[in-house]
């Protein structure tokens, strides 16, 4: 356990009370782990504060004694952002106990919620008013709301939403002074200025704590069509994704590729799955929603479907006939990654191309990754209508087991410059924590390296928002 | 004439050819007042680069020698944000030679143009290959796309598209010293590190000169419905808007809401106008699009006002019949402004609220305003949809022309006050420029300003960007 300075406990003390102020090493170790395990830190202490002004006192009094704050949500990360670095200095700051949501206002479409509300909560209070709330991720259940603006959120229903970025209308933050700063405002339109609000939204909490935010919602869907076509190569999927888009517009929802060896995983996991269209190497999973009850959906995503089958450009489809078979679609998806993890480790990407780039891409990071690594599998899904794919690599099965992470560096290497010389993202929606912090130094040129250090020093001269993350730590 | 200073003139023929620099008074003078007359200022001279490397080699030169520099689109701004001020010290640096598409990418959904493009040329490029770009205004036959999203432009596809900001994906920036930012990424997802772009969007020329930007484009209209219904009050239209939202989802692209007088104005200096559904004191001006040519939308538009027919919510309703009959309504809309200006000077006011609050907001300023000012008349209309409304004030029939404006003070001190007791915006679309400078010390909090101060120190220390726009000069 590490000691607690005096003068800060006092501080803290009163500042939350000193309930939640923990100290204990069981009480404080849940907290300076990522979920997966995969990052350790150590902190001084884990503060829960339970309100905005609460954040506040613990900011202005870690301020004055120049204490870094690591701030946390649901702790559900992919890129170690929320675990504190092991000089163990810091506090972690959780933003647990403020979830509240404020209020929801159904004529003007907005919901206000503190940080720490879990997101399927957020879901589930825009539900009650007949409402949506369209962020959806997979570790919805725990994951706050705070953790997904501060992170920008992507998800499965970013080709019709867009990322959390895109559903926020103002937010609350508590600045590195300790002043709040009440952006709290439920516009759709507002020109009076920067907007500042878009600072604070993916800067996983480098600038500033978002304590509390208006969301957008929207009409609720009242008629769901699912659909999986089996596709030769991938820019027949591009090209059926652009026949959908036209043919359905923003009903369409969702567009996953999946290759025929992800969802052979799935399926070899999980042996109740489906296999409607067997032998193909490409596959797309198809949602569509309709906000109208008396919606043809289902009939124009056959139709749409039926031309794609006719011109060649799918090779067999599926729709599902009811919820049970649209659900049971959805799981082959989003079993992948558990299939994953039971087969062994992985080595994985989170990277984004201009959708016209993909096809080429993925034929030339295969040639390149079988050339350097013999025997590579690979296990590539994604949401393609946002040209995100999560591009992940398995040794060969007869490698002993870890032993193929040790060529992570490599492999990042090969990926990541590819994708950089064909204009893509090294992280589309994980953001950079402290796992990917030297990978944007390589790829980032000097100049936006340089705009985001200023923005930093002008936010938070004295470094004390989570030093090491996204960026170098301070002098 | 302004003398233009012999050391800067060198720099400045170097950097763009001697006859891009423009220092006449004839050909000054179109750059140093806005389109509308109401702003004049002075320059040493107007700059015409050609491409971002000559932009850059006219910021440096103006970094060096300490010398303002206003950058200038198609000069349609609505508050001064692109005029000089009164010193004579700066420059006009004007985009209109980058014209250039510079690429399209319809797989991924894209076009980069150069910031001179004029909006109508970017729609046009995206419909030549068969896609939209929504963004649409008055002024797009000589806007310009860089001053579009310098200023954050709005316009009557925000209920669906969004404003200017959530149409980029990428720009390309030359920042105050002369380094170019090449942000001209064309990716639905990115979360490496501080979204940078969003702080030159909407900045108007205070904190960089956009050179370029990479545009979403998406499928286009096939088949459209054009309605107005009339109802009893501004809370049956919000009531009608969120049922047309459920019906009709992302496909109800324009909800504009009339009153009666404004229509009657409209009418009066264009005669041809149609009369549908006379006798009301509300009017929502109803547009919806598909992009599938099977599309059942006039039906669905149909079965909608029907049933808000039925129920009371809307007192008369008509759908257009043909193409012209939607041009006529719209016309209808569009005719507002002009027939204001023929009936003399207005008071006008380009706020936004919570459509929540515009029922309360319209009751609370007409009775004050009505006790303020004797006689005045109210020409209110707007994108309810947006919450956005042209809330525009006229002198009494019987006053001097021109006496009213002396009541400006007095009436947007009546109008902000409201709309910033109600969390509403002072400029929803608009921007600040130097008309609303003033105002928006008033109402914005001093940590939001301490906020946007610091933003600029940070991106133009030396503060050379349009002083004096937005936030007032620097030291």
């Amino acid at each position: 356990m590490i000691e607690l300075r005096a003068d800060l406990r006092a501080r803290l003390d009163a500042a939350v009370g000193s309930a939640q102020v923990l100290t204990a090493a069981d009480d404080v170790a849940p907290y300076v782990t990522d979920w997966r395990g995969r990052f350790h830190g150590r902190a001084q202490a884990v503060v829960r504060p339970g309100s905005t002004d609460e954040v506040a006192a613990v900011v202005r009094a870690c301020s004055d004694l120049q204490v870094p704050i690591v701030a946390q949500g649901g702790n559900t990360g992919q890129c170690g952002g929320a675990t504190p670095d092991a000089r163990g200095n810091a506090i972690v700051l959780s933003l647990a106990r403020m979830s509240r949501v404020r209020a929801i206002d159904p004529d003007n479409a907005t919901l206000t919620a503190e940080a720490g509300v879990p997101l399927a909560a957020v879901q589930q209070a825009a539900a009650d008013c007949g409402l949506l709330f369209p962020l959806s991720l997979a570790a919805e259940g725990s994951c706050t709301i705070g953790g997904n603006l501060s992170t920008n959120a992507g998800g499965t229903a970013v080709l019709r939403f867009g990322n959390a970025r895109e559903l926020v209308l103002g937010i609350e933050v508590v600045l590195a002074d300790g002043r709040v700063w009440d952006g709290l405002r439920g516009l759709r339109k507002d020109n009076t200025g920067y907007d500042l609000k878009q600072l604070f939204i993916g800067a996983e909490g480098t600038l500033g704590i978002v304590t509390a935010a208006v969301l957008k919602l929207f009409p609720s869907p009242k008629v769901r069509a699912t659909a999986l076509a089996a596709l030769s190569d991938v820019g027949a999927a591009v090209r059926l994704l652009l026949a959908l888009r036209q043919a359905l517009g923003d009903r369409l929802t969702g567009f996953e590729l999946m290759s025929a060896y992800s969802i052979e995983l799935s399926r070899k996991h999980h042996p109740a799955s489906p296999d409607p269209c067997p032998g193909h190497p490409w596959y797309a999973l198809v949602q569509a929603d309709d906000c109208a009850s008396d919606s043809p959906l289902a009939a124009q995503l056959e139709h749409a479907l039926g031309a794609a089958l006719e011109s060649g450009l799918a090779k067999d489809a599926t729709i599902a006939q009811s919820g049970e078979q649209s659900r049971a679609l959805w799981a082959l998806r989003e079993n992948i990654a558990e299939a994953q993890r039971r087969e062994g480790p992985n080595i994985k990407h989170d990277i984004s191309l201009p959708v016209s780039a993909i096809a080429g891409f993925l034929d030339e990071a295969r040639a390149a990754l079988v050339a350097a690594l013999p025997g590579v599998r690979f296990v590539t899904f994604g949401h393609l209508g946002d040209g995100n794919l999560h591009y992940n690599l398995a040794g060969p099965a007869a490698a002993a087991p870890g032993s193929f992470l040790e060529n992570t560096a490599r492999a990042n290497r090969i990926v990541h410059d590819l994708v950089a010389a064909r204009g893509g993202s090294i992280s589309a929606e994980h953001g950079i924590g402290q796992q990917k912090r030297d990978e944007l130094v390589r790829y980032k040129s000097d100049v936006e390296l340089d705009l985001m250090r200023r923005v930093k020093a002008a936010l938070d001269p004295a470094g004390i928002f989570n030093p090491g993350k996204v960026l170098e730590a301070g002098p």
